[in-house]
């Protein structure tokens, strides 16, 4: 959990940022024990910096006493380009997207060996799905993953299949040389495709979202039901949606490079 | 900028969310001078704190060498129950009135004295607005603004129209008789309206979310061009949506009241 600066006897930064990793999506809540386990703190410690960050607002407690982040860190997080310039971007042809299928719309960057997931529009006819904003999932079992890691750096492609590929379903690819191929597959077509490798009964496709230069700037993609699946047919879509994205990035004169953040390997402590 | 706290003297957390607190919607990129100074930091304090930030993915630096927010927070701030509650619930509904009006939507709480914008929607053709996601916009002036203050305990709204209320048009309603009548209006019609109030060109309709006790779990608005305007017909879509929020939230088990923070008065330092 706690990154090399968050064990104690380290910087109070980080130790602050010990407890603040300490919530993922899958730990939204914490109580303070858990807090001070997971941070790797002692429990008087933990106390004192919660505390502070309650002050902050960095962190809420709960009327059950538990903890969650709090608003502070909401407001900053919506600065950060990701948001600000990449989701707010995208979100128009996302909107496209939506109401030409009305199914799971997704836009996800690539964040060393995970799809980072910075959009999600679905109604409520969509297929449920476990991908939620901010959430991380392979690149090798999703659809967008896979539209990222097929264009990603040929020694990048490379850690990645060289790591041991998690099996989600029965029909996940965790064997080396028929993700290679499947990689190549999809940079040959243009687009990637998922049938039920993630999640049984959801298949998908995804596009790239071009950069001038390098690594696609994203991936956007769209989850079906198996059972209602023309993939293919949603390519032209997908792909007008892309290029309209990668325009307007390419248009923006808020900086350079949009949010994708391309560290490699994975950062440390996640 | 800095709260009490972030004074140079103070903890170290507190200097740490000086500097976060530095960034804001006006301010996405900073140089380290500029950092330092809103901060209210010595030079070398915040080159070695900004530093450590840096290492934690908090901050990160642009090709120019100017910090932004960087994407941990993000991922953190997805966290928070405005976000991953609140907005997740409200989304399929906000999208539904986005097709039913290809306007800017949006989805606010009240926090303190500011409408916070917690989500927005908008299409290629919308009017732009100056409101972003994370963007605080004033109660009297804005649609979800006056919904949430209208709606507000007797002693905020007494509060709120004893201070100064800042003219954005030649329209905005800063005379406190005439805002707390328009605020009764507001209550017994059932929905807000504004023209020209806080940008001209634009006006706007929006209805609270009602919540199980006590003030609006947010409001939801529709922002036009004042030229096409016929906006209580916006009227029955905007309810049915905040109805649909309100019994979502209801029906969520994930931990007590919605993303709304009502603090008061507003924070410190902000």
């Amino acid at each position: 959990m706690a990154g090399n600066t968050g064990k104690p006897g380290q910087s109070v930064s980080g130790r602050v940022f010990a407890l603040l990793r300490a919530f993922d999506p899958a730990h939204p809540r914490l109580s303070l024990t858990e807090l001070a386990q997971r941070a790797e703190l002692p429990l008087a410690t933990a106390h004192r910096l919660v505390g502070q960050l309650e002050q902050q607002r960095a962190l809420e407690r709960d009327e059950d006493g538990y903890y969650r982040i709090g608003l502070l860190l909401w407001e900053l997080g919506s600065l950060a380009r990701v948001s600000s310039r990449f989701r707010e971007v995208a979100l128009p042809f996302l909107q496209d997207l939506y109401e030409a299928t009305r199914e799971n719309i997704h836009l996800a960057v690539r964040d060393g060996f995970d799809a980072l997931y910075v959009e999600k529009l679905s109604g409520h006819r969509s297929v449920p799905t476990i991908s939620r904003l901010g959430t991380r999932l392979p690149l090798h079992s999703t659809g967008v993953g896979k539209a990222l890691l097929a264009h990603a750096e040929p020694e990048v492609i490379q850690s990645y299949v060289e790591r041991n590929l998690v099996r989600h379903t029965r029909y996940t690819i965790t064997e080396r040389g028929r993700l290679l191929r499947e990689l190549r597959t999809t940079v040959t077509r243009g687009y990637a495709l998922t049938n039920e490798e993630m999640t049984l009964g959801s298949c998908s496709v995804a596009v790239p979202i071009p950069a001038e230069a390098g690594e696609p700037a994203g991936a956007i993609g769209v989850v079906v039901h198996s059972a209602r699946a023309d993939l293919p047919k949603l390519v032209p879509d997908l792909r007008a949606a892309a290029d309209g994205i990668a325009r307007r990035l390419r248009e923006d004169t808020d900086g350079p490079a949009p949010g994708a953040v391309h560290d490699f390997p994975r950062r440390p402590g996640r």
